[in-house]
């Protein structure tokens, strides 16, 4: 039974703030990119993303679930069971990031 | 006679160092504004930017071309003239910007 889903706080930072936090930060692009890939729940995360940090994966998602990037579904399931999936504000900006990431490549080409 | 462009240095940071920087700098937004509506000369941006110094402006012209945003072109005349203009780069940037800017406004009608 699914039972609660954090929402982002209602004082979220601006679009341009989350761009300007997001695209300087390897763990954030890195947690992004792999809950974009299906990886959804924090066991997983921790093994897909090579030297990361529980701690750091924690405080990460915690971000991205604020940020209104990750929607956040935790099941009432002994243990316990969480998922994060992207939110469709999660998935425009991911997006654009992947726009950004391909002006790179073509950049880096000339 | 145009004479001299100045082209960007070979260690321009990445797009993504680029973004980070831009974004959260309401000045070089200011100056890429400007210049994509045709403001091209460095007089009529400060004129165009209320608030602006010229020592600030000069800093951020120089930074939006060391990074290929900007193309400055100057004109062997007398008085000499100058002018800014967006880069083939500095086009693509511009419309990213602009999808950010959209999501923006998306967000704070929901």
């Amino acid at each position: 039974m699914k039972t609660r889903r954090i929402h982002r706080a209602a004082a979220t930072p601006s679009v341009h703030r989350i761009v300007e936090d997001i695209i300087g930060c390897k763990w954030s692009l890195a947690v992004l990119a792999q809950v974009r890939a299906g990886v959804l729940r924090p066991g997983a995360l921790e093994q897909a993303i090579p030297g990361i940090s529980a701690k750091v994966l924690n405080e990460r998602l915690k971000k991205l679930t604020r940020y209104g990037i990750l929607e956040r579904t935790s099941y009432a399931e002994i243990p316990p069971r969480v998922e994060y999936r992207l939110s469709a504000f999660g998935a425009q900006l991911g997006a654009i990031l992947d726009q950004i990431t391909a002006l790179e490549l073509q950049r880096t080409r000339q």
